[in-house]
Order: C-alpha cells, then sequence, then structure tokens
C-alpha cells in the first residue's frame, strides 16, 4: 500500500531505539478518513477468505480493526490485557512478553466471542516481534476457531516477527514493512 | 433513538450490581453494522455544531468515537490511562476516580493532539456518574479548547452523571437513556 508508506513519510516520526512514531495519524490521533482507506485496503486483501470475525487486542488496534470489520461487514472482536492471569471457566487467556516493559502480562476473550465455526482475521497497528499476535493465535486455537490471517498496518520488517509467522504458513498481509529505519530515514521493503 | 433501546431489549444483560452487560454488540465484540449506525446517529445529532475533534478515553470508547468521527469526517483522538502521574511538559492530564475499582487512575493526552481552536466533541460508550468525562472536560479546558458537546451511547439516568453535567449548561446526547434497570426488566427514559 504506497498510501501508508507516504503518510509515513510525510508523517511518522523515528525516534532513538527503534521507535516509530506515528501518534498524530494512527495512534492516539487517528485520520478518520485514512483510517477508512486502511479498513478498505485491508476488507480488499482479505474479501475472500470466508472471514467471519476480526480479532484485535486492546487498546491501539481497535479502531483499525473495527474500520477493516465495518467493511467486510462481520463483528469485531478484542482481547483484554490483564496483569493477573484470573482465569475462570468462561474466558480463553493467553500469556505475553513485552520486550519495551520486560513484563508478562495476560490477554483474554470472553468464550461467548470465539467460537469453534469462526474464520478469524488478526488486525494490528503494529507487527514487531509478533509476540502479541502469537497470543491472539493461541486464543484462536483454543477456540478451536481457524485462523484467516493477519493484518498489520506497519510491520517493522527488521524485528522478524512477520516473516517468523509467514515461514509457518500463515498469511501476513502489511500496509508498509519497513525494514530499516534510522536518523537517515525509512527504507520499506519493495 | 429507537435502535439502541431495541437493541438493548434483544442482547442486553442485566447483572446484579447494577451492571448492564452489552460485551456482545458494543463492546469486547462489537456489531460493526451497529456501529456505523451508532456513528450516524451520533453525528446527526452534532453535524451542525462545527466538530473538529472527537476526543474519547481509551478502550471501550474507541470504536464508537471512530463510527462517529468518520461520519463527521474530524480526527478522533483517545486518551490514555495511567497508573501513575508522570506528568511532563507534553501531556495534559487529569485524574479520575473509579468507584468500580474503588482507585484513582490518570488520563493523559498529548498536547500536540488538543488545541485551543479545537470544538471537541466528547464521546464514549457509557455514561454513568460522569468521573471520566468530567476528566476529559478537564484535558479540554486545559487545553483551551472548547467543548461541543457528550455523547454516549448508553447513559445510565439512575446515576444522575448525565443529568448533573446537563446541569451545567453542557448538551449530553446518550442514544438511551436507562432510568430504572432490575431482574424484572430495563425501563428506558421517554
Amino acid at each position: 500500500m504506497r498510501l501508508m508508506e507516504e503518510k509515513i513519510r510525510q508523517e511518522g516520526k523515528v525516534l532513538s531505539g527503534g521507535i516509530l512514531k506515528v501518534g498524530n495519524f494512527l495512534n492516539q490521533q487517528i485520520d478518520t478518513r485514512f483510517l477508512r482507506r486502511i479498513g478498505q485496503e485491508i476488507a480488499g486483501l482479505y474479501r475472500q477468505e470466508g472471514v467471519t470475525k476480526v480479532l484485535t487486542i486492546e487498546a491501539s488496534g481497535i479502531a483499525i480493526a473495527a474500520a477493516a470489520a465495518m467493511e467486510l461487514d462481520v463483528p469485531m472482536v478484542f482481547a483484554k490485557k490483564h496483569k493477573t492471569s484470573n482465569v475462570d471457566g468462561e474466558i480463553y487467556s493467553s500469556t505475553v512478553h513485552s520486550f519495551t516493559h520486560n513484563t508478562d502480562y495476560h490477554i483474554v476473550v470472553s468464550r461467548d466471542y470465539l467460537l469453534p465455526e469462526d474464520r478469524v482475521l488478526l488486525v494490528d497497528d503494529f507487527l514487531a516481534n509478533g509476540h502479541a499476535l502469537r497470543g491472539l493465535i493461541d486464543l484462536i486455537r483454543q477456540a478451536g476457531a481457524e485462523l484467516a490471517g493477519v493484518a498489520a498496518a506497519i510491520e517493522k520488517g527488521f524485528q522478524g516477527g512477520g516473516d517468523a509467522l509467514r515461514a509457518e504458513g500463515i498469511r501476513v498481509e502489511s500496509l508498509a514493512v519497513i525494514d530499516r529505519m534510522d536518523e537517515n530515514g525509512i527504507v520499506f521493503r519493495p
């Protein structure tokens, strides 16, 4: 998606420590006209895949997942992050390691919202090391549902999470893949 | 909005302790066709108000705020919840008391995303005691921006937060106002 690459070039900021700041259009502040186009783009990629549900994780994935789900005309579900793993019989739960905060957290979703007959598209704003997505994939497997694929707005290709998922046969589509970035600029994957 | 009342009657569940469960269409799982209609309804109510930005709070308000902002064709901003108040010069911050968890939390938004020239519509899924909304109003005042009004998907009228805001001259529009609810059913405000 050239659109996303252009937007990142125009409005994204590379900070030290491998952080790409897109808070002014994709996260915290959201350019809703752009959001609608992202939703259409993701829906276009997965329209033939029989998706019955879009799954994401709070909080920054919600707007993008909602936009994609609106275009696909399916429900959107978001997993919640919990500090503690208070598993009861009514939820699916998985553990995710956060390198940013060097801590584990738990993601949970009610069993009512992931069903064995679901074909689930995972949507998130960033795909970096892929740990959060692997947690979501674990929830899908616990539910006995099927994974249709992954759609990320921005993939940090140099962190390898997306390519590792692809190597396992999972369809991963990112609207922009960054192979390198530093103070000199951003190099997108062709 | 009859639509919201019907949806609550059909799919909402009243739990003990004054909790209305709408997780299967408005929160955690979101009915995106319904979400689009909510967005249109909110936009219709505020279209003449010169709104430049929609503001909400993570996480459950994001989808509704995004849907409304898409219809109004303005950016959407969400305040983040923090456990600690690590105020620096780059953010506006306010403190909110949560009765549910009997604790204070802090809401923050980058100064870049709330500007003195903004006319802000607050959107949230629930309006109960109104404390979270008052925190958001505080952020708007700190930014020197103007409050256009409040739109809530569901107002728990019996908790009084919405009426208190109205008494202060703030425009508050809720798509359904619940005046009473218990195991016998839900009574909507006419």
